[in-house]
């Protein structure tokens, strides 16, 4: 089982991630748990260069995301799959849809089609998407570790966010979920959602 | 005029690309001369990770390849060509078509596709593609400083050198030249073609 995770920074969707990796551990499930961009050598240092670089052109910065993502599938999540493991990753395909498709402007499709090579029709089986308003997520993530694209600010994560909202209408694989209660409760859902409970 | 220089490692196109530099900045033509991957601090980032990074996945190659070609595109070629100089550029997409689509065997469509968006449709006015015969190329760059793409050895070399000749065919833009002649006579073939003799 391929489960992403999936949100603006800030909504909680990488504690989210946390608390099934080790539920699915404590159950004695083998679980893969990575991130985006990096989870491998080559990510890592992608990762790197997009958040700490200057000027990044938009396109530039789609195909980096790519780049590690193509690297991710065919050095973890594939070979994680097909030993029966479960792989569970903090942001994939669909961040590079509303963070470049909407909120840079380059058009869902089109990031789609760069994208759907580069991971290989690898996609996954459930992805949760956290909502949360744009302002409780900022004041969530403080001010003071923005990285270059959190820095973009709150009409830009209002753009993410609306356009991860079309994605969760468009795609019968991602489920939104209300991400303004507790954290054990949005995890008592998702875990029912995955049949664990 | 935005010209391109292609070939394997060792065909002579980066010699030829400068000479032609040098004949147009003689005239006083304005002249943006750049080199791939690379040419912007971003890409030349991403050209170290390209050359030196042990594991790289087919896909991951060829995005980061993409990525670094939109970032030229946005921050170089089309401000050069707007205000009227010319580019010449030291491989373009079609190195990415010879030898990721060709070479690596993703195939040259699927390439073309995942660049198609990256370059915004901003293709060279006119490629030159520089053919030798695989041994006298490998014996001219040497085996001491071969990268990890041109460390690829003899077949992976030909395949891509036939990947390029079936391109030069598929593409108007492109026009072979014979790469064993010296290159004072081949320089003037392509000072010819450019109508700058």
């Amino acid at each position: 089982m391929f489960v992403s995770f999936e949100g603006i920074d800030g909504s909680g969707k990488s504690s989210q991630a946390a608390m099934l990796v080790e539920r699915l551990r404590g159950s004695g499930t083998e679980v893969v748990a990575s991130r985006e961009p990096g989870g491998t050598a080559l990510g890592e240092r992608v990762r790197e260069l997009l958040l700490g670089a200057n000027d990044v052109a938009p396109w530039a910065e789609a195909s980096l995301f790519a780049a590690a993502r193509a690297q991710l599938v065919s050095e973890v999540v594939v070979p994680a799959l097909e030993r029966g493991a479960w792989v569970v990753v903090d942001r994939f395909l669909d961040s590079s849809l509303a963070y470049q498709g909407g909120g840079r402007g380059l058009g869902v499709d089109a990031v789609l089609e760069l994208n759907r090579a580069a991971i290989g029709g690898v996609l996954p089986d459930r992805t949760f998407l956290l909502q949360v308003p744009v302002e409780s997520a900022l004041s969530r993530i403080g001010a003071g570790r923005l990285d270059r694209i959190e820095a973009e600010g709150a009409e830009f994560l209002e753009t993410v966010a609306g356009e991860f909202e079309r994605l969760a209408v468009r795609f019968d694989r991602i489920q939104a979920i209300d991400g303004t209660r507790s954290e054990g409760e949005i995890a008592e859902e998702i875990a029912g959602s995955l049949c664990l409970l």
